[in-house]
This record gives C-alpha cells, sequence and structure tokens, in this order.
C-alpha cells in the first residue's frame, strides 16, 4: 500500500459550523452514510481499536475511514494495510480540531457514496474537537487506562458531547493505580445518557460489545 | 489543603501574542524568576513528575507552581498536598491553550516575587499549547510509554518548540511496544537541539537526571 491519499482540508468560512454541521447530518442521513467522530487524547489506542472493530464489522456493513492528523499518514496506512477497507488521511494543517465544513471535505474526497458506515478519527486532542459538531450521527471517546480515571473531571466537554466512552488498555490495570467504577462515576457525572464500554485494543476483550454497540446504533439510526 | 486559590484568566486582548510574551520574558529575568512551560497529552503524569521533581529540587531553589486547567482543582491540590510549595490553580474557562497574557495573570495572582522558579503546568493537550508562547525561559514536553514512539511524527510542532523531552513511565516498558531509540531518532528529526530524558515519575528513576537539567538551565540562564 504505497498510494495513501491525502488532502489538505481548510477550515470552514461559515461563521455557524452548527448549521454546517445540521446540513451534512441531514445529507449523510439522505445517502445513508453513518457517521461516527472518534476522539481521544494522543496515543489512547484510536487506530488500534478501529483497526479490530472494522475487521469484526466489515462483513456485516461498507465502512470507510477519514483518518485526520496535523501531518504524517501512519494512520491511514496502518488501518488500510490491517483491515483493507478504504482510508484517506486529512491533513489540518496544523489545526487542532475538525469542524463540518472540513468533515465534508473529507467525505468528498473519499467518494464513500455507497459506504454504510464512515468512521472519522479525529486529531488527538480532548479539548478542541469536542466544541466542533463534524456533522456525525454519533461521537465517541476513548480513554486509556494509563490517563486516568479522572480525565472526565479535567475534560467535562468531552464526556459530555459523546454518546458512548470506550475505556481501552484494561490489559494493563494492573499496573496502573485506575479505578474503574469511579472512571464510570466520573463519566456519568458528566453524561448519565453516555454508554461505558471497557476493551482491550490489543487482546480484542470488549470489542465484541463494541461492535455490537455500533450496530445497534446503525439501527437505530436508520429506523429513526 | 482545603483553600485553592483559582483564578479565572482571560485570552490576550493583543494580536500579538509573540511580543507580549518577548515582554513578559524580559520582566520575569528582571525579577529573577526561570519559568518553566510543561506541556503532554492528558495523563501523560505532569503533575506526578513535577511532585517528584520539585522534592528533589526545593531546598535549593523557592519554586511555585501554576496549574492550568479547563476545569477542577485536582492537580492545585496534589501539588500543594504532596510538596507544600505556593500553587495556585488556572482556569482557562473551556480554552485549550495559555496564552503570554494568561500567564501573566497566573504569576501576579502567585504573587510570586522571590521565587526562583515557577512551573506553569499546562493544559493538557500536545496540539494548540505548542502554538503559543507564554513567555517560559524553557518549554519541556512529557511523553508518556503508553502514548506510543511515533508522536513527534504527528504534533510536530510540540518537539519543535521544546528544550526538553521527558520520556515518562519508563516503569511499564515492557507491557507497550514503545522503541525508546526510535523515539530518540524521531525527537532529535523534529528538533535535534531538544534534551531527552527517559524517567518513572512512580518509581523515581530519572528524576536526579531531570532535576540536575533545571539546576543547569537556571544557571546558564541567570549567566547569560
Amino acid at each position: 500500500m504505497n498510494e495513501v491519499k491525502i488532502i489538505e482540508v481548510k477550515q470552514s468560512v461559515f461563521a455557524h459550523n452548527d448549521m454546517d454541521a445540521a446540513a451534512l447530518r441531514k445529507e449523510l442521513k439522505e445517502k445513508g452514510i453513518f457517521l461516527i467522530n472518534l476522539m481521544s487524547s494522543p496515543g489512547s489506542g484510536k487506530t488500534t481499536t478501529l483497526t479490530k472493530l472494522i475487521n469484526m464489522l466489515k462483513d456485516k456493513m461498507k465502512i470507510a475511514v477519514m483518518e485526520a492528523d496535523i501531518d504524517s499518514d501512519v494512520d491511514t496506512r496502518t488501518i488500510a494495510e490491517r483491515t483493507g477497507v478504504k482510508a484517506i488521511q486529512l491533513h489540518t494543517g496544523g489545526m487542532c480540531h475538525l469542524d463540518a465544513e472540513m468533515t465534508r471535505q473529507g467525505i468528498e474526497g473519499l467518494d464513500a457514496g455507497d459506504a454504510d458506515l464512515v468512521i472519522l478519527e479525529n486529531v488527538g486532542n480532548l479539548v478542541c474537537p469536542a466544541e466542533f459538531d463534524t456533522g456525525a450521527s454519533r461521537n465517541v471517546t476513548i480513554l486509556s487506562v494509563p490517563e486516568g480515571h479522572d480525565k472526565p473531571l479535567k475534560y467535562p466537554l468531552m464526556y459530555q458531547v459523546c454518546d458512548l466512552v470506550v475505556i481501552n488498555k484494561i490489559d494493563v490495570m494492573p499496573y496502573f493505580d485506575f479505578d474503574l467504577e469511579k472512571c464510570r462515576e466520573y463519566v456519568k457525572m458528566r453524561n448519565p445518557e453516555a454508554a461505558f464500554i471497557p476493551v482491550s485494543a490489543k487482546t480484542g476483550e470488549g470489542i465484541e460489545e463494541l461492535a455490537a454497540w455500533v450496530e445497534k446504533e446503525v439501527k437505530a439510526w436508520k429506523e429513526a
């Protein structure tokens, strides 16, 4: 896999990102594309989790991926090589998040008219991506065990806007002071409606439950 | 320790943060305050590393700490309780970084006229803090082992602006696919001048070397 498609996305010229996001969400609904916006800190395991999730779902639905990064295309190569699904790179040119217009440029560049599920891997950042609606149908965040269970206290908005909180790297729980029940409680404090799924992208534990959550949400969205 | 001093910092009204940062740096030099701007992803161990570092240095120089967070005061409580040095909380009101004006408000609120060393723990974020000169004498970033050795490839600016890269959580190296030499090489690629110190804030390994680096830099800065 030598040719990674790279799109240099530009920030929205519209002042009203929320309106733009709502319009994109409506268009995607008409096209039958369910868009997941996946957010987290750098290094919490977005790409590895995605790889496992996609391999579990790819026979059931057509999937495509947009990898946003300030620089580099390592994640797009990883996804393409390990899953075989269509993946493109969005270069944000130093921007710390994606907005709806950048996401739209990505969707157009991806040319994913026949996809059932598009996953946007946002820039690794717990702050700014939470502030910008990308037009996604669902927001998901990953918190990894080594980061500590106090993150919902420190980065409230990220947890408020997400429909699902995935706790990753549970295989290394014995080596860290991570209290899973306290974490669940902090997440609930920020967002009582959010789902909460502990996984290990490395060992595969919990990925089945994660895949089931995605299938259930796609079904609910189609019927809505 | 029940009373954490919290300052709600406001973004600069000046368009030219760089000018403002240069002015603050000059003022701090006149006051004899060496300011370190400590940056990293959320959960890479800034507060734990600081605690160990301060306990090693506090008999040699007068230290004070400013903890920037979007919300919560957990880090300020931790620092104050575990080191006894003066620590205040800067609330950024949702902002993803500190600029020079916010740092100035912090320095004023800290009332640290007699401090030799002030450490600013920036918001946990590998992107935005790198873009804003705070007026600090030195920039330091922490990368923790669980985040992966590829971070200098993905977040170039952070590594370009830092004088020192601390690799934290080396005690868990056996449980992660982290290549220390590759990481050193990637850091060098971004910034050939940056120092590189592996530590474990948990076990204390490497903290002595880190403290020696700080002492050396304070000395060089005083003589400059």
